[in-house]
Formats: C-alpha cells, structure tokens, sequence
C-alpha cells in the first residue's frame, strides 16, 4: 500500500483522490487553502484527514499531489516541507517538469490527467489518459503503476510534447465548448431552444471522431459560399465581438479547404 | 401514397430520399445537374428513376423536393416546370421562402432538415428534427405529415427564425469541427497520436448538453490565467492564422466570463 497526499481539493482532486482511493494508493490527506474544500473531498475518501498547513515533514505519505490552478504550484513548491524519500508530482498540462526542481526532494514528476473535470459531472476514470513524466526511473516506475491503477490509457510523454498537447486540448475541448456556448446564445436572442441544435451537435462529433474532423468538415465557409457567409455576417452585425469570431473562423476553414 | 421528385442528390438529397422511401412519401424522379450522381441515389430506392432535365410538366409527383447548394436554388427554380397543383419546396438553412416565389406554382414551402450530412456516414433520421415553413394551410399540412412519416421532432419556424438558428448551427457544427481540425494539425505536428484527444472531446460535447456550455466552460481563457495564455501563443508563433484563432477565441472568453 502506497499512502499518497493532495494538495488541493479543485476539479482535478475532487475527481483523481476518490480514483486512486480505491486502489492501492490510499489517500490519507488533503490540504487546501479553503480547509472547507479540503473537508468536502474528505468525505468521499476513505481514511483522508484535512490538513491544516503544507508542513508534511511527519506525513506516512510516499506520493504528494499537487493539483491546484496553474498559477498556484509555484508558491505550494516554495512552502511546502516533505518528508524523506518523498514523491511530488504535480497535474498541469502546460507546466513544465521544472517548476518542482526546487523543492526539497529530488523525486518529481508530472501526472496530468487528460480530460475535463468539473465537480458536478462524474468521470469515468479508466477511459481518462494519464500522462508521466520524470527523470527517475525509480518514481516513473511508482507513478506508471499509480496511473495503471485507475486508467486503462497511460503514456510517457515530455514537458515540450505535453505543452502541444496542452494546447490541442484547448482547441479540442475549451475552444468546442465554447463555441456551443455562443450558439446557445444566438438561439436564446432569438427565443429558439438550444434542445432543437442537440441532436446536431451529437451527431457532428460523433461523425468527426469516426471520419476525421477534416473529412467531416460541411457548411458555407467549407463550400465556399461567401453569399451565405456574407448574409451570416449581416445577421450578427449587432454583436461586433460575435461577428469577429463568425469572420475569422471562417476566414480559417476557407483559407484552409480553398487555397 | 405521395410521389415525391428530387432535385439534387448531394448530401442531404442522400440521406433524405430514401428515408422518404420507406414512407408513404415514395421517391419517383431523381434529377441531378451530374446524371452519374442522380444514378447513385436512384440505386439506392425502390420505384425511382433519373430524370434528365427539369421539365416536369407530365410528373405524377406531387411534392418535388429541392436538395441542391444554396447558390443554385434560384436558377432551379428558374427553370424548372412543373405539373399542376405541384408543391415545391427547399431544404436551405439559410434561404428564406421567398427564392421560390417565381416558381410557377403558389404551393411553396421549406423542408429544411437540421442535421450535419455526409454521404459516408450513416444518419437515424427519426432523431433529426425537421423545420417547416409555408403560407398554404394546406401545403402545410401535408410537409408536416410528410415530416412526422420520418422524425419524431417537427416544428414549424418562419424564415427569420430559420436564418437565426442556421447561424447557430454553424457555431455549433460547422466551427465546432473546425477546432477539432486545428487541434488534430497541432498533435500531427507535434508527431502526437490525435486518438489521445477523443476522451477529452467526447466527454466535453457530453457534459456541455448535460450541464449547458456555460456550466461546462474550464480551461485558462475561463480561469482568467493569462499567463498560460501568454505561454501558448508563444507556442504557436509559427503558425500566424492558428495564433489568431486562438487569440480571438480566448479574448472571447475572457470578456465574457472577466468582465
């Protein structure tokens, strides 16, 4: 049994502790500056107990977990007091390996969980890719069967190749989302109902997954039809912010499929 | 039993025509400005035969069905005779009912079906809503139950309101795709397997219809993490049109959510 710690209690935790609980990867604690965040992770584990401060100098813990906002990890490296032989990883997808090399152990790696979390949608963790990095064989071997342990899809990967990936995922996952979002909104002006686009919206990724986005590719920037793109252009020319997005993502799929 | 005529045989015309085939609505004629297209579709009905010109003065169809680009609906409805007490109508998301007002028939209508079409891919029609639009009661009265032979989800929509949620559709299919595209160009170029990616997209479309777009929106745009932002267009620097793409949709974000 490997006892492992969280710090942080975000989307990330809320979905990987309960994950890795169930295994031979206990978690036993969780610190989070909210200690009322901590708390309500807590209650999903096991054996977990909230901790109060980053002192972990007299933790039983072998794996420590840093999985808070991007722009959080520096300062949690800076402060946090491990114990020997300690683990620490942290679950970015755009930090690089590095911004664990000055902490006070030199066992660190990257765990990153591809997919998107949020607290109130449950997540089937055996079909989430897990990606490891780290310089030890020693830990890449822990944190591979860590990963093994809750997800059928592990891969080894670097900071630079997992940086790429980073950036594909927020094409693939923020930018898609997003663009669902505007769509809502447009129907929601016009008093239409957003359920009527679903059976659309299924089908385009699930045609796009199975053929290819490229071979997948329809509508009017796609045939070249700048009649209707022009008509579309006019019809939200009372959003101007709405309109340069409609404009350069057409502007995209022309100079792509027309040139 | 209806006899029906198409005038087309791209995508929609594809998927359409022989959902209509198994109804009371059997397909006769299949006209096509490329006959070897027209020959395909026709193989794949029961009764139907091609139609060489768009003289249809001696039909025994009744409906007649225009399924071609938007840009070529007009010089169809130009040319085309009809018999008499024939209705015609198109299946444009973006066409009001008035391009066929020229027809010489006052039996117009709309029959657009919302769905993303691809003559590879398979479509349950019954789960593709159909919109309806017609000033003739009775016209009406025979798209829809045309409509309901074949979906379970029928409306009837003006043709403001159709243009409306044709804009819409085009953020939620066509520009959704699109990112999808980009995303799987950065891992090619980063020689990363795209098949890495289709958890996260699967279960972002997943939980943007379950929980709404909003709800669902994660990612640094939406946390505000400029930082990260900084950082990925550093990375795509050398793909100027992907760097604006990810520019102007994140500045999207980030008004909507940070303002």
């Amino acid at each position: 049994m490997t006892l492992v710690s969280f710090i942080g209690s975000g989307n990330v935790a809320w979905h990987l502790a309960p994950a890795l609980d169930n295994t031979d990867f206990a978690v036993r604690e969780v610190y989070s500056r909210n200690p009322a965040h901590a708390s309500a992770l807590v209650d999903k584990l096991y054996e977990a107990e909230v901790k109060a401060t980053l002192d972990f100098s007299t933790s039983n813990s072998h794996v420590f977990i840093i999985a808070v906002s991007d722009d959080a990890v520096e300062s949690v490296v800076q402060e946090i007091i491990l114990p020997e032989n300690a683990i620490l990883v942290h679950t970015s997808g755009s930090l690089p390996l590095d911004v664990l090399r000055y902490a006070a152990t030199p066992d660190i790696g990257v765990f990153y969980p591809l997919q998107t979390f949020s607290k109130s949608k449950k997540v089937d963790f055996k079909e989430v890719p897990l990606f490891i990095e780290s310089e030890n064989t020693e830990t890449e071997k822990i944190l591979i069967s860590m990963a093994k342990a809750i997800s059928k899809h592990v891969h080894k990967i670097s900071s630079q190749e997992r940086k790429a990936m980073h950036v594909a995922a927020v094409f693939a996952s923020n930018f898609t989302n997003h663009m669902l979002t505007v769509s809502q909104e447009i129907m929601k002006e016009n008093k239409l109902s957003f359920d009527w686009l679903k059976p659309l919206i299924a089908e385009t990724v699930n045609k796009s997954l199975t053929i290819g986005p490229e071979n997948a590719q329809t509508g009017p920037a796609r045939r070249g039809d700048f009649e209707t793109l022009d008509k579309h252009m006019e019809f939200l020319q009372q959003d101007e912010s709405v309109a340069e997005l409609y404009k350069v993502i057409s502007q995209h799929i022309v100079d792509k499929y027309h040139s």
